[in-house]
């Protein structure tokens, strides 16, 4: 049975963390930058000892392609992003890139022939630290880029998407030329980290994604009336901070009331004035609402904005609410989810199936062909920090996962 | 029956309120600075032409004495502070001056003789804008500033207390003189602006303070996890946002139940790291509970830090807790506000006895000798504002009244 090996994949891991705008305060790989460069040149390094055939797409993301024996067969495809957060972890993106090199490299040691084509591919710009939206390199390949998010999406410095892409030597007119034909592919497979604390809690090796969650956003703004902390008696105030307090609390208990798989999250709460001795009188704050089920999160909304409209009433505030985002949940491929399951058995793993609370390439590339995605796990949950870490065994037992999940559906000589 | 003159009054009031570091933005009239020397020379000019010797204490604060007939009797006093927070309005504190000025001009025209002398005072630094501490007139005049607090507080520039009094000619070390002896007093009386909603929700045109509530204040830190709000299931997290809710709606309740006198706020409130899609892990709130019965104080206190308990047990967070402030309340003379009570009635104005939420000098004074307080209606309840507002008819409903209340205190003779 065909096995990947810990060492190199912790050279791996090790190697690309060299690559950080921010030695010592974690990784920071913004795109087209001179980090970029460096991770880029280590990844097209290694593909090519792996005997890949290595290209770089309309949109900037790297590919090395092993061709099958079958003429005109689907390909099928493994990868994950190589930029990161800024002051991230090592692990985050990185795990699927050294998933990719790894059964590269395992597939050219071995002389394995395979009926359908891989390609293994390090996308860019998941994580839209640099230019804000992100999943950049699957939505390119999904037709899902427009010319105006190329134009007008500027960095900090005020640089344009398309400004980096063409110093990197990209032609942004170009985009659409990343787009892939739904028929040329056969399946897609991540491996990504949990970002969670399920795996842990549960002493288990890996996860295998069935839904990632659909995320609904709002932003809320909630006035009522600023006051004399000391001369307002309580019958007489429009306090927005309680106000908010009641909207919160039910988007807790509701999303709480559906149980695993749907979460609801006040993360960011501002008090205007904020004084110790004034009754707040605005508060805006934000809501995150993610559930496997559409009908979850719609259930949630209708709950909040019941409750929103109960507070204007009964409070006398008033309320301003705008959606920010509103993705829908998207269900993985089972045939897939089916197959690590067998490697799993076959191999002696501790898995589950599971839920991703939060969005992957994986999850663009659904509307384009058959995906699988794996987790090992992220020590104390914890993810987008310097702490980030995964046991280089565990990542080891989701890469041989995704090793056998290829052999199989590349139709393997072995 | 002797009345105050609105148009008079009026003139004051405009007059002070030029004096402002920030015209156009509000009254900002800090201690010490060039906007208070302008009022200070404008006091004195007036206090003179009403026949008052006009002398500055050791802390700085303004008197014009007028002798009584009486030898070695006890004085009465009347007055307010002229300073103001920043960016404030034109009533807090010159209200009560111009009682003062306006009090004196009529004694002085109508050639009124009195058995007690009456002293006219204008204090400062009663809102601690420049040093912090604030009510430093009233503090001098009953021996509460140590030398400490002059060395040490210290304005926005690094100047402190001490220095600032140099450069108005005032000797810092010779503090202890300001002190007045309990023996040589009768009586104080301030007339104030509301700042709050009630006279004017209840159309009425004075009110008369029994007492002033007590204040504690506490700063409470509360820390949970800052997990990833789509990978950490509900029942996963430490959300210290959701536990400080909790605690603030504890305080509004328990305050809210004792029933007028008593209020409960949460002010300020910081979420950390307070990012959309991360579960808040460690929020900051500061709780200011005020109450007329120091037991109704420490029932509220008492309900915060069982529920505190409550949500650090069963939320798993840790909890700081710090308390700020403990001033007890102050019940003020039923004499004078009999006093007050007469001269309504005889005056045919609509008045209430009410609580004051908030701290002022009378409240100092009281531990010197009988005070009175009369609350003038603020418009919308609004104060520390631009938008400051009282109807000068009002205004000098409320001075006729402590003109009455001086007249019968001074045993004048009419």
């Amino acid at each position: 049975m065909l096995e990947s090996k810990v060492s190199r994949i912790q050279r791996d891991i090790e190697t690309m963390a060299r690559f950080t705008a921010t030695p010592g305060l974690g990784m920071t790989r913004l795109s087209f930058t001179e980090e970029d460069k460096k991770t880029r040149e280590f990844i097209c390094s290694e593909m090519e000892k792996a005997g890949l055939h290595v290209y770089t797409d309309a949109a900037g993301s790297i590919f090395g392609r092993r061709e099958g024996t079958q003429k005109d067969a689907p390909l099928v495809m493994i990868g994950s992003h190589f930029d990161s957060v800024k002051n991230g972890g090592n692990f985050d993106g990185p795990a699927g890139i050294v998933t990719a090199l790894e059964i590269a490299r395992i597939l050219y040691e071995n002389n394995i022939s395979t009926a359908n084509p891989i390609e293994f591919v390090a996308m860019i710009e998941e994580e839209g630290t640099r230019f804000g939206a992100g999943l950049y390199g699957s939505r390119a390949m999904t037709g899902k880029v427009p010319h105006s998010e190329i134009e007008s999406f500027r960095d900090a410095d005020g640089v344009s998407l398309g400004e980096a892409m063409e110093k990197f030597g990209l032609d942004s007119l170009k985009i659409k030329d990343a787009i892939r034909n739904p028929e040329d592919l056969k399946a897609f497979i991540e491996l990504h980290i949990e970002q969670g604390p399920v795996l842990e809690s549960e002493s288990l090796d890996v996860g295998f994604v069935s839904t990632i969650v659909g995320i609904t956003r709002y932003d809320i703004e909630i006035e009522g009336r600023a006051d004399h902390a000391g001369t307002t008696p309580m019958h007489m105030r429009k306090d927005a901070l309680l106000a908010s307090f009641e909207v919160a609390k039910v988007i807790h208990d509701a999303a709480y009331a559906k149980g695993e798989g749907t979460v609801g999250t006040v993360g960011k709460l501002v008090v205007y004035p904020g004084g110790a001795n004034i009754v707040p009188g605005k508060v805006f704050f934000t809501v995150d609402i993610r559930s496997v089920e559409q009908g979850n999160i719609e259930d949630v909304v209708k709950e909040m904005k019941e409750t929103l409209e109960y507070v204007s009433h009964q409070m006398g505030v008033s309320v301003h609410m705008e959606q920010k985002l509103a993705i829908p949940p998207v269900h993985l491929a089972d045939e897939i989810r089916g197959i690590f399951e067998e490697e799993a058995i076959g191999r002696n793993i501790r898995y589950r199936h599971m839920v991703s609370g939060a969005g992957h390439d994986a999850m663009i590339m659904a509307s384009l062909t058959n995906v699988g995605l794996i987790f090992v796990p992220s020590k104390d949950g914890r993810s987008h920090c310097p702490e980030e870490w995964t046991d280089y065994e565990q990542l080891k037992k989701g890469i041989d996962i995704a090793l056998g999940a290829i052999l199989r559906l590349s139709e393997a000589n072995i």
